[in-house]
Parts: C-alpha cells; structure tokens; sequence
C-alpha cells in the first residue's frame, strides 16, 4: 500500500469528523430521511477542497464510488477509521493532561472525548493545592509522578496545558517517560527531542494565522 | 515585496514566539546575561526546520545576519512582527468567545492574550443563564445579540467554543456578521461562505494528527 502523505492525512481526518456528523443530520430540512451517500461534489461544498483533491484522497482508501450516487457514507467513514487508526470502539488510546490551571481544568471533563478513539485517563500540576482541590473521573496526581504514572500506566500522549514557562521543561520530563505525541496547548514554542511530534494548538498562534 | 507563503508565515509567526522567550532566558543556565544574538543553528535545534528553511525564511524579512554573529533577536523580532502584523503595541485585534461552556469561560480570563496582538472585549452564549452567571472583564450576551454587538464594536475574529451541533449555524451567523475570520474549538467540521478563513484547533484531532 501507497504511504499515506502528511496534507491527505490531516484531510481525511477532517472528512472522518464531517461523514459522522453526515450521518446525523439531513441535507436539508425538508428531508426527514437522513442521506446515506454523499458525493465528492458535497464534500466540496462543505470543505472548500478541490474535487480533484477529495477523489485523489479518498482513492487512498479503495473505496468504490458510484459515478453518480457518490460514496457511501458508512462504508467511506469505516475504511478511513479503520485505515487511520480512528475508530471509537476499538482500544482507546491513553492520554493524560499536564498542567491543571483555568484550561487543564475545562479538560478535565471535555465530552469531546466520548466519540473519539481517546480517553483520558490522569491529570498532573505541579501544584499539590490543584491536584488535591480538582475533581476528575480519573486520578490527579503531582508532577513528580508523572514518569513513573505514565510508564506503568501506559500512557502514550499528554496535552500540555502548564504555564509558558514551564513548558519545554515538562515536555522534556513527558519524552523522558516516553510518550509518543504531545499537543501543545501552550503559546510557548516547545522544544523536544527528535521523533516525539508535537502538535501546536494555540489559540493566540491560531488567531495569528488568521491575519 | 515578494508575497510571503503560508507555510513560511505560520514558521515565521512561531519564530517571532520562541524570540520573545529567548529574550527571557540565558541560553544555559551558567549564564547571566541574556543572549542579544540567535544563529540558524540555533534556531535549528530548538525548532527541528532545517537550517536552509530558516535562513530562507528569514530572507523574507530582509534583516542582516552577521556571519558568525547570528541575527539581531530583537531587531528580527520587531522585523517579523512588523511584517506580519503581530505587533502587540499597537491597535489590538478585537476577539470575542462564541460559547460559554466549561472551555470558553476558561478562555474567559486566559492569560496568554496579555502578551499578543488580540484581545477579547466579548462573549457570546445562546444560554441567557451562561451569561448571567458568568463574569469577564468584558460583557457577556445571548447569542441574539452577536450580529448587533460584532458591527457595533468591530469584532474583527471569534473563538468559537460551541457545542458541536449548534457550531455550524453559530459560524454562519458569525459570517454573516461581518466577521474576519474563525478559530474552531469545537470538534465540528463547520462550513462557512468562501473568503473567511477558519483555523481549527480542536483537541481530539491535533491527537488525531499524532497517530
């Protein structure tokens, strides 16, 4: 099988989240059955991507198209998950968030979680008043534990929602305990050793890319 | 002037971040004056672009770089932030937060917009029980209000941090508004008209982008 490259990754990704929201809503409000294809020509509309990039992409996936009826919803939601590593009832994946203020907080219950292939499953500060005042439905622990809670756990990616400066030195403690991916809630610009991908997702970076 | 590529522009944005923390921080520990000088090399290892990108990059900028001496970090960092447009003494973008659950009235008094070019001067949720109960340093609506409040105070960009299912109709009123452009914090792929750009940042699929 052909490698899948970075951009048609990041893509289907996207299409995956847009095909199970197609899945619950109808294309428009006179219809009360739901859609159960759904043509390239659609997704265009609803991505702004190219035809020729949305049948390129999904070609990656050998799926049959239907010259005029489109893909098949559920079909083409199962090959992507299923190819990609996605699907929601499968194992989950072990996650933990470090650093507990304002935003680590809001996480620590986000349902965005449940329809994902994703769990949480342990929260770290370095602040033993956060770990001890915080509720979660998994434990809170300081950040001394960390490595030993990630390697015994088996914890595979954390979300790094600390203060700036105290980010690339709990990145660097994360690599340490061996994650294998880390999202960078922070603004600070993260530095760890090569082969841990670090995925930035900064609001004020985010707003910055909008000008 | 050369237009600037956006893989180069997103570089240079992050770029313009890790200089304002060098400015902060010895390079080691032993140190005690602050570094006035950063090299490509540098640059190279705390960012992982290879040393030819950055120095094309920086190209864009048209700064000097002394041969052994590395580049000006302040003079690059108020070169790239006056080019980009980044300036955070200048007039400030104005931002509101379009959703009030747990992770908007986190980002209600997030610090990180005190050292950037944006600020929040409103918030917005359809639950008039959200807006009551919640305090900011700003005033907080129903979304009834949003088209009225984004022309009358010239909000140029919204946070939206909606539930999934209402987060498509929320961006087309938030288009339909006259806004400039949308980070989505939401899970959902939203659809808005051609010409407003939408930077997602959703949790689950930057960790989806780690797999």
């Amino acid at each position: 099988m052909k490698p899948i490259p970075e951009p048609t990754r990041k893509r289907l990704i996207r299409l995956a989240q847009l095909l199970s929201q197609q899945k619950f809503k109808p294309l428009d409000e006179t219809q009360n059955e739901l859609p159960k294809t759904i043509t390239s020509l659609r997704i265009q509309k609803l991505t702004g991507w190219s035809n020729a990039t949305i049948r390129k992409d999904i070609s990656y996936m050998n799926v049959k198209c239907g010259a005029s009826n489109g893909y098949k919803i559920e079909e083409l939601h199962r090959a992507i998950t299923t190819k990609l590593g996605l699907q929601i009832d499968g194992d989950k994946k072990r996650c933990c968030i470090v650093g507990l203020g304002k935003i680590g907080q809001a996480l620590l219950e986000y349902a965005g979680f449940e329809n994902s292939n994703f769990e949480l499953v342990a929260g770290f500060d370095s602040n033993v008043n956060r770990t001890e005042i915080l509720t979660a439905p998994f434990p809170l622990y300081t950040t001394s534990y960390m490595k030993s809670v990630i390697k015994e756990q088996n914890i595979e990616y954390a979300i790094l929602s600390a203060p700036e400066k105290e980010a690339t030195a709990l990145a660097i403690k994360l690599s340490e305990a061996g994650i294998k991916g880390i999202v960078n809630y922070t603004n600070a610009l993260i530095s760890v050793p090569p082969g841990i991908p670090v995925k930035n997702v900064s609001i004020i970076s985010a707003l910055q890319n909008l000008l």
